[in-house]
């Protein structure tokens, strides 16, 4: 285990006449002696307070250590633990983790939503508000975000802020500007400039986070306004680098992103999918939590709607999992035509309206909640369905493979987390992979800050897989407007190119 | 020229859809180019101001640049100008000068008192302050003086202090504890600690100095508690380090500091030679400043005595050449024996005079001014003479040579500025090593850090310098208990020692 930070416990030698080293070499040196060829850094705070602490115990001190690329630094002198949190700042959720640094062992997961939502719920609105004279208030609300819940945490495990030594952060390009107050004006302007790729270690204070202020502090490297830290650390929490074969890295959150490649090569493609799969997508969508419909089940004879929601809750609306299943349902049952509109049988079951918002499959009507799936939703959905396999198809195309050449198909995010692969092939969303070769990795980006907080050799990897990355954008890409049309239909107008 | 901070013009190639690097990459890529294999650090402010620093300026920027050690770092991106300070922090006095990096001009010099003469004259009654808890006003004093001599050569020039963007601090152990408030306390115990030997870059903002606050300031490292960076930065100055045969280096203020040695061996020796030289002898004693009597004749047969004054004024005391000169005349003139006490022509001269005080000789008597040189004052002077010639000895003698192998003999500080060789060996203060053999150097220590600023190749001298110091105690030393009697007397119980 090599940890990003830890704690040491030294024992110089006392000074004698013989030997008058001063006592930041005297530090230095044992813990030269105790870590090998790395010279450690010590600030200048530290210094100040040395003498005493070294001679109040005796020349027996614990010194928590942080590893920072080629150099190490003393992040504390009086603890004898050593924290750290692992945060992925995504769009509309902060998550974190919180690791004891000594033991290795993860205590406690914590998320809360972005309190940049206030703000608007989708990354370009939150830039055009920056463009406006809001950035330093979109900063302010998102570390105020991060340290509320590294303060959870902490509260949770009776810890102050202040043991937290280490954070690792990851997130598209642009939470990650907001988090340093960088301004995001080029981003969305061609030829997308962002401002800096890789930070590397910067101070808690720089940013105003709540934690140890010596503390340590990495950001993700992005390798474009595209490719942000999040795709980085989920290249590395996949293990998607070390693979001999061609496999597949799909991330659908905003933005659908798609990773490609293999240990010698790596490509990245990226468009804006629409919030096809965060609750964004209709009237009636939401996030992944309580209450959601998650599954739905049409009898094929019947028509008879079952479904089943997330806690057991009363329903009160439909995620991103839930709508792929009732579009195949609803496909599979004959009551959708493969334009995606709302044929015959809808009506015989009692389940179509009409009215001045158009026409609309009633999914629940209690007394308690009605819901009600537009053919406005419908057609946003058949769009990010067409939207998401003409970019597998570009991406995988533009290597030179087929679909059934991925050894492996990694899907993360909200995407990965419920999805029924099956049923997502029968509409054409994506190809015919099979269960066995699909692969849910939950939130690879969080995962990937988490790894590196327990390795810090990751970080060589990091700027291997940097250095590796090309970057396909896609939305304006001539191929995927050729092939976008063709996946407007259920579940494809050519079956062929559906093959796993 | 490798100055330690200079002013680069950069035009990175503008942003295109076939290059899209990030502003931070794509400029520190362009710094790259330029200055070879370095690469080079951005903090985080200057990231914030980048991408509308490029845009308004069509690409084209000044960086100030500063090397510091293993690493290079953008101190400004504002300015085409870059000024930086080199300043000896003296017990006495803060000397600095100003220099335009740009073109290795030295602009100015300038100096003021120490502020901390307020808590006492002597580095040893400061010590005691700050242990007593005068620490932090003692660190406030002397930073408020830096402040006030940068902000004097600044103003000289029409230079705001932010135009200052580095500084290289000499000074002793113990000034520069107080320069960076770290605390005194090991110092004067034994086996007498100092808090650090080298802490090499910090940053303005660390002590509290007024000037760009994202420069860059080096501290001379010390070699031990009584082997301060001023005198490291002598051993640069003198380039005794270069020398193939071995020479000496003699700085003489409050302590006495003898370096002998050459490019493959440095031995310090330290000692408190006492306030010999910088006025504190006796009551008539001054510094080398305007009224200063500086050197003094008496006519071997009359006794009339004749003396020059610094800037031709009116004698107001004497400063320690002329005590030396003084001394050496009365001597050569038969009115002082060799145990340094007042003999018959004195009294026949009509200069002696016998009170409550003693016994003592009237070196002016005028309406305006009377300057009685006491008895108590030339034993003051006969020690201090005494444990400089000793010490002296003891270092030479300790390394196997003899003073007529020392090739150089290099004398800096207020002895080395103003002393008559000759005189000084005619009492036995040094060996008789001819005019031709000794180098005045001035403020060695200062120069030392003006080169550094200019030659930063000088930081791996530094290292090595530190590296080859042994250190010498002289004042605890049973050789120089030994040889300090028979230097009591003028010239020497044994003029054979005094051979040059």
């Amino acid at each position: 285990m090599e940890p990003i930070i830890r704690t040491v416990s030294l024992s110089p030698a006392l000074p004698t006449p013989t030997d008058k080293r001063a006592d930041r070499e005297r530090l230095l040196d044992s813990l030269s002696d105790m870590i090998g060829a790395f010279h450690p850094d010590i600030g200048i705070d530290f210094l100040r307070e040395l003498p005493s602490l070294l001679r109040n115990n005796n020349f027996s001190i614990s010194a928590t250590l942080g590893y920072e690329g080629n150099k190490a630094r003393i992040l504390s002198l009086k603890a004898d633990e050593a924290y750290a949190v692992a945060v992925d700042i995504g769009t509309t959720n902060i998550a974190a983790s919180l690791f004891d640094m000594n033991t290795g062992e993860k205590l406690d997961y914590g998320e809360i939503e972005n309190p940049q939502m206030s703000e608007g719920a989708d990354v370009l609105t939150r830039m055009h508000a920056a463009m406006g004279g809001k950035g330093a208030k979109l900063h302010r609300l998102l570390v105020e975000g991060v340290n509320k819940v590294i303060e959870n945490l902490c509260a949770a495990h009776s810890l102050h802020p202040s043991a937290v030594s280490g954070a690792v952060f990851a997130g598209n390009t642009i939470m990650i500007h907001f988090l340093l107050d960088f301004p995001v004006h080029n981003i969305p302007v061609e030829p997308y400039i962002p401002v800096a790729h890789n930070i590397g270690f910067i101070s808690p204070c720089d940013i105003g986070l709540r934690m140890n202020p010596q503390g340590s502090v990495y950001v993700f490297p992005n390798a474009g306004s595209y490719v942000g830290g999040d795709i980085i650390a989920g290249i590395i929490s996949s293990g998607l680098y070390t693979e001999e074969q061609p496999c597949l890295l799909i991330d659908v959150g905003t933005n659908a992103e798609i990773v490609v490649g293999c240990r010698d090569w790596l490509m990245v493609g990226a468009g804006a999918a629409g919030p096809a799969l965060e609750g964004g997508i209709s009237a009636i969508g939401m996030r992944a939590v309580d209450g959601a419909i998650s599954g739905v089940t049409i009898d094929r004879r019947t028509h008879e709607v079952t479904f089943r929601t997330i806690g057991n809750s009363e329903p009160i609306g439909i995620c991103g999992s839930g709508m792929i299943e009732l579009v195949a349902e609803l496909y599979a049952a004959g009551m959708l035509d493969e334009k995606g509109g709302f044929v015959t049988p809808c009506a015989a079951a009692g389940r179509l309206v009409e009215d001045g918002a158009g026409r609309g499959f009633v999914l629940v009507d209690s007394p308690e909640k009605r819901l009600v799936l537009r053919d406005t939703d419908i057609n946003n959905f058949m769009r990010s369905k067409a939207a998401m396999f003409a970019s597998l198809q570009v991406m995988v195309s533009s290597v030179g493979i087929a679909f059934s050449e991925l050894e492996k198909v990694f899907v993360g995010g909200a995407f990965g987390s419920g999805i029924d692969a099956e049923k997502a092939a029968s509409i054409g969303m994506i190809p015919g992979w099979g269960k066995q070769r699909i692969h849910p990795t939950g939130n690879s980006s969080l995962r990937g800050a988490e790894m590196l907080l327990m390795d810090r050799k990751l970080l060589l990897t990091i700027d291997h897989i940097c250095g590796m990355i090309t970057y396909r954008e896609l939305n304006t890409d001539g191929e995927f407007m050729r092939q976008f049309p063709a996946a407007l239909f259920i579940p494809h107008t050519n079956q062929e190119v559906l093959k796993g």
